[in-house]
């Protein structure tokens, strides 16, 4: 296994399942374990372990995706690993992709596909608020996707720039008002998703949708139950989220 | 837009949703809406129309994976693209990846995975019987994934030749056969991912992860709800698909 | 174990499953099991078993409310079990209570509340159907609630004349024409229980009851699925209801 | 409209949706809309309003099994509304049904059904947790249900006294123990329901169940979700329980 390379971010596990995201440099990281100084990652491979003051061992991995969703700066309302992903299952998309993302947020959702695009996809996703734009810009540094992701400060209800683009993914308020540019920057054949919280959204988007050149129009939500699985004591969580959006799809024709 | 190459795969898409999976060639095709003459699609961009002997337009596009996915020949038990689709959101898988795939059945799960890890990643799936070796083989020459995705006519309860692997994604009946032949292959950090449909095999499965080096042990279940938004009578589908796999994620330390 | 009256429904259930009402008369039943006949039953108490021309065994019971759901004559959309049982939880309709009920269909709800509120509550149900209305009626007789529960041809949307009501429950397209009327039959702290399938409709609904006095709305769905329960491979059932209705419960102040 | 009693149980519904329990008699309350003499609900009829100190109006009801259920004193685990109901649309319980009732607890479940077999039923509960039974019987006064449910201090793992039973209603840790007992108590058609948290215990019971005199074994679980409707805004609660126990039906045969 290779050795992190100095500033990267690296995982540091432990066997409880706790878990921290920092960079090798020259600090001490106050775990819930001990302190940890991020300085002798420098010395470690990956797969190796670091140890805290107290003796308690992490293991050393580079981060995966998810890894980094937990630990990125969040917007209040998010779209959610389990929906983003209902739109690679309904609309194929992967390396090479080009995708244009409307209400940034964070930008979770952007490095979501920007991941899935790479190395030759792009994804370029629209935001009006500084303060969000300037923490997506953050996180996706982070990831190390910024060359893939680019964060314009566009309002998409005024327009999308782009043209043959393969996706069109709507977190926005008002998905309906994005409809007509939608309809000009996507190829024929591609797909637009939005997710929308509430039904009278959605019907507003059906009517925009159904004036356009739209087919293969489709509604879904997506729930997904944990189940614990502990001898003699299996059974679903006692909790789950019941709601977040609907997820709309629609086809370029 | 592109002209479609001599025999490549063709979407004919119908306004009524009806629509075709078909080769560029000289063939007379019998639609729901009359004859089509393929031989015509030379002379025909994507995004334009061929007619039928009555008259009937169908758009002609280049297919997404989704479209492939509906026509693929199928084995009788699938992983569905609902569940397919959560491994991205648990794990992150995507371009550059390699990953191993053990009981291959008709390869739709291997050619979901190898259409992310394009281009520089590799799927290498498990099928010991012959008959649907052949049919996988077959699919993932229809969808052009056959310089990413290897059949390999070996027993995956005997062991994985691969190493330093990213995914090991498991649809076969005795999951915990296999966790320890995972274990050697996967590179540290990298999951594993079981599909099983009955509770049995999920606390057998727990028992051989608990007893190795796995951490982060976690399973679900993915239900997705059709919402039909139609004017002034929208509402959820009458009927939904309850179960097909538990979804178990483990992660190698 | 007491006899089966002339007459009297009886239920036949073989060890398969298989199960079958018939009522203790002269004539010959053709069962999947062989002719069974039905006379013997007078010589028969309920625990002992009838055996067919074949010498398969039928238990002889006394039908549970149950039995006989499965078996009435069913109109077209009906109001399922597991979505009756919810007005119990939310209205805690019991012995004793008066109900007006609009929109009979084949009675199915109306016998449902009919046994809960015997033998001194009531049951009216309105039904403008003429051929609804009989169908009603017969299997109203079929289960014995006749003295319980009355189909009134009259047209809920014209009016309730009942007073001083327990419960008001609404099956019909329109629930909000009905709303006026039940705020006038209902006794304070008295509850309104409507089927709704639509969003839409559920949107009137709200509207109605916002405009008059009623307090503590509430809307629910109910999802139940089935888990199968097998040596060595238990699971949820691969298909379920994915929606019937939603229930809105309003009180009466 | 009728006066409360001396002594009566009251509900004090506000239009916030405030409310409280209160009993008719020389007491001051202190409510969140300020302090109530309850002494003055003497003077008042059901449907009137009783005002606090500060001018706030709470309307006057007499208090249904739903109000009763969210003000009675909890056991930590506890049957919910909407799995009891479905033992009604299952086994039909109703009006002059016997039930034992397995695993008192705080005697929701046994006022539930107690409420249900009405006025010439009973509900037999056993509980040897001598704090629980206390509760319970507390609870049960409450309601008004004291000649119709009866808490007996006894091991339902030990035996079921009663005879030609209706139904058998389980929620103890390991009801598998009570199967030969329900066997012998229930009368031939009658019904056992067990509610199990857990499917190891589902796997023990239907063991059981095989090995016994029962037929017509079923499993179910139950999801209520609830929708919020509000003006421009209608969608699923974001929260919803997502597991209670498996519900298990069983018929004596």
């Amino acid at each position: 296994m290779r050795m992190p390379a100095e500033g990267e971010w690296v995982l540091l596990l432990h066997r409880t399942g706790d878990k921290y995201l920092v960079r090798v440099e020259d600090r001490e990281f106050q775990s819930s374990m001990g302190v940890l100084k991020l300085g002798e990652l420098r010395k470690l491979q990956f797969g190796q372990t670091l140890k805290s003051h107290l003796g308690e061992e992490f293991l050393v991995l580079p981060p995966s995706l998810p890894d980094f969703f937990e630990k990125l700066k969040r917007a209040p309302q998010v779209v959610l690993p389990k929906d983003a992903a209902q739109v690679v299952a309904h609309t194929g998309v992967g390396p090479g992709d080009v995708v244009v993302d409307g209400g940034t947020g964070s930008g979770w959702l952007a490095i979501f596909l920007g991941n899935l695009v790479r190395p030759d996809g792009r994804v370029y996703t629209y935001e009006i608020r500084e303060e969000f734009a300037r923490v997506a810009e953050e996180n996706i540094r982070k990831v190390g996707l910024e060359k893939i992701v680019t964060v314009k400060r566009r309002d998409i209800y005024q327009g999308i720039d782009e043209m043959e683009v393969d996706l069109v993914s709507l977190d926005v308020p008002e998905p309906h008002r994005v409809v007509a540019h939608a309809e000009k920057a996507l190829k024929v054949g591609g797909y637009l998703v939005a997710f929308t919280p509430c039904v009278e959204t959605l019907q507003q988007l059906y009517q925009a949708l159904r004036g356009g050149r739209f087919a293969e129009l489709k509604t879904i939500e997506c729930l997904v139950r944990e189940i614990l699985v502990r001898p003699g004591a299996t059974r679903p969580s006692t909790e789950m989220i019941a709601h977040t959006s609907y997820l709309t799809f629609a086809r370029r024709i």
